[in-house]
């Protein structure tokens, strides 16, 4: 058997990390998959900046189209990551009959149904293991391993930024703003954090994995989307005295095709195995009718892991090559003909728990009114907590309720913003609690 | 395509599921899969018991000779457990040039080699899934996820009634033969607990996982086995102190084809992501030169859990078939010829920290005399605690030590256990913490 070829398009940090374990785990490859993985091309525009790599004369390029034009090419790895160019390169390495890998979320979530049926038109692979979660085998497990389930939810943390932010204000009750500058410096955030720290990047995943999960199209315009640039350290503290820890969840469900996503912070109870997830790490559980609940924990970024991830698609490609057979899994977790498109809930209709913070005027009847305007609106209130008294100030009182439906807490909260003894904006953060009304 | 043929060996417990879920959830396999997963038979010598299933006509047979010289049976599933009927009947099924599918863990760790090489030369697979850690995809993940990793180490609590039992009495603080029995009578436990909480299942899941992610033959008879039996609420307590908890952990190491591999309880900290791993649930971190440390965790057994890893095989297998690829991955994660003969390291080379707990006579000078030998091995004391004082009779002295040689505690230990003033034996618990020395 010949070497199966493989060419990376962009040598930014993960691909130094791909191009970096081919080379060096080259022989333990070989020894496994029984034929050698031979990194052929490294396409970059900026091919002078030193990578930590030395690359074989004629090996690191500036040219893509060179890549997607030699016959010899088996796999592209696709590493440049965004929407523009990098679609224009995946379609033509697709159209000219090469397999994919690719790290790119973004463009997976945007522009991945029509890529996945382009794939499927030319009889290659479209593969994704390393777009969500780093080195958590999610794909796999979702496409492969729970194969004889239905699946009914899943709830991850999914952004390591995130994660990391959370699990320093927690840990030392800094403000957000201070967490994210260390995150920045130390590399786990990057110079602009918009896509991570308001959620964008969780939902890009969380519409991967729901589309693989329940059969249905990638969905990404549906879900409902929050960050977590308003959680405070006061909010983190009241979170824990009710035994809870504030996380950035990605979470969907799917009861008879009605379909939950949605990202946004949530509290879950000390004792829910995604609470013990701190720093940088990801995990993801998920929840099979057969299999219960099962975990995987892993850095969800950085150089090697994600090239771990990047290193299994190819592997699973280059024995699909070795055997002879094409397209032996859907890219998309089930074939084209069955893959429905889903509208997700609104999440005016979800249920849950909520956990609401009111700055109140230190006046007598405050939590009468407010606990009337909550009645009215059917929310049953769990507890109610005011925190210390303040003269001529505002007092915190905190309350919890029993599962809710989202609308009626909206608007009972825009009710309760009217009231002068309320004068500044309530919090409102999500309980996510199997056992919330027990 | 036409409908895959299977037949179960074996309709107890896994069985029961496994028929159920090819019944139940038929049409979600078929749509994902794209042909059906046809139940043909099902053999069991008790066929008079009920089982919640209606069988049609024919299925529910008492001749497993049947199912083995069906020329229309494609898998077959074997569920009976041991090593007697359940390796005759696999044998021949694979010299039949079926696929066989199986959770028997301890038929693999004895015969796995054989049957392995029974399988290829057959050109059939012989898949288990199923055998390590109940519907954790930990097979697949060593075999297909970490494919581009060195893997370097990894720890994992296989067996759920050793990790309920000492749940139970972390919580309780009951002892062991309390939690033993309830977790019998809960139906954690066997009416046998022998091979659970001695150590053996363990074992048997180590010799296999080791085998998988190494390159090397499985090997049980080198594996140092402890179980559970001796330890006590007074150890766990005192490993609470410490800011440890206790486990039975299968560890596994590897660095350059020098393998440990070892089942005993064992403290971790608790910030280790198993600390938080309760009751009858599994878990294991793999720890790969790229992708660094990932987690898998899930229901290590039951019914329906262990149902779903045997399902994710048959789908595998089956989409072999159609898609016309036989033995796309070597059953033992490298093909026969790279698979190498590797010795286990003896216990007594091993190198970790240790927690001591002596029984020892309140007299002056006792500390001085077990400290003296402990020094004379070379062992370094982390911490000493003498806990309370008893009048006329023995008081605990709990120690812990730095990095330590196996062979040097032993050793000390047994010279400690000669001296007048320890009329007690001493109790060792290995601690596996990486920070350990720091």
């Amino acid at each position: 058997m010949k070497d199966i070829n493989i060419g990376i398009l962009g040598c930014g940090i993960v691909g130094t990390g791909v191009a970096k374990l081919l080379m060096e785990n080259h022989e333990l490859l070989k020894s496994r998959i029984g034929t050698g993985l031979n990194l052929k091309y490294v396409a970059d525009l900026d091919t002078h900046t030193p990578r930590g790599i030395t690359f074989k004369e004629g090996v690191f390029i500036s040219d893509a189209e060179q890549v997607l034009n030699d016959p010899d090419i088996d796999i592209v790895v696709e590493l440049i990551g965004g929407k523009t160019i990098a679609q224009t390169f995946t379609l033509k390495a697709l159209e000219n009959k090469k397999h994919v890998v690719t790290a790119n979320k973004a463009l997976i979530a945007s522009h991945g149904n029509e890529l996945v049926k382009t794939a499927t038109a030319n009889g290659v692979e479209y593969a994704f293991e390393a777009s969500c979660g780093g080195c958590m085998p999610v794909v796999k497990s979702i496409r492969e391993s729970l194969v004889g389930n239905r699946i009914e939810s899943f709830t991850g943390i999914l952004n390591g930024t995130c994660n990391y932010i959370l699990t320093k204000i927690s840990k030392e009750g800094c403000p957000f703003g201070d967490a994210l500058k260390e995150a920045q410096a130390k590399g786990y955030a990057e110079a602009d954090p918009f896509l991570d720290v308001e959620g964008h990047d969780s939902a890009h995943k969380l519409a991967i994995l729901a589309a693989l999960a329940y059969g249905m199209e990638i969905n990404l315009g549906d879900i409902h989307v929050e960050g977590i640039s308003n959680i405070t350290p006061m909010d983190i503290e009241f979170a824990r005295e009710f035994g809870y820890c504030i996380k950035l969840l990605a979470i969907s469900k799917n009861e008879d095709d009605t379909v939950e996503a949605r990202v946004h912070p949530a509290m879950i109870p000390l004792d829910n195995p995604l609470a013990h997830v701190d720093k940088a790490m990801n995990a993801i559980t998920i929840d099979g009718d057969a299999s219960g609940q099962t975990m995987l924990y892993g850095a969800g970024a950085g150089m090697m892991p994600t090239a771990s991830a990047v290193l299994s698609d190819i592997a699973d490609i280059a024995r699909n090559i070795i055997s002879g057979c094409g397209q032996r899994v859907p890219i998309l977790s089930y074939p084209g003909d069955n893959i429905k498109k889903i509208a997700v809930k609104p999440v005016s209709d979800i249920n849950t728990g909520y956990y609401i913070r009111l700055a109140a005027l230190d006046q007598p009847g405050v939590l009468s009114r407010v606990s009337g305007i909550l009645a009215e609106y059917g929310i049953s209130i769990k507890s109610v907590h005011q925190k210390g008294r303040r003269a001529n100030g505002t007092v915190p009182i905190v309350m919890t309720t029993h599962i809710a439906r989202e609308k009626d807490v909206q608007d009972a909260l825009a009710k309760i913003s009217n009231l002068d003894s309320i004068p500044e904006k309530s919090i409102i953060i999500r309980i996510e609690d199997k056992l919330n009304d027990q």
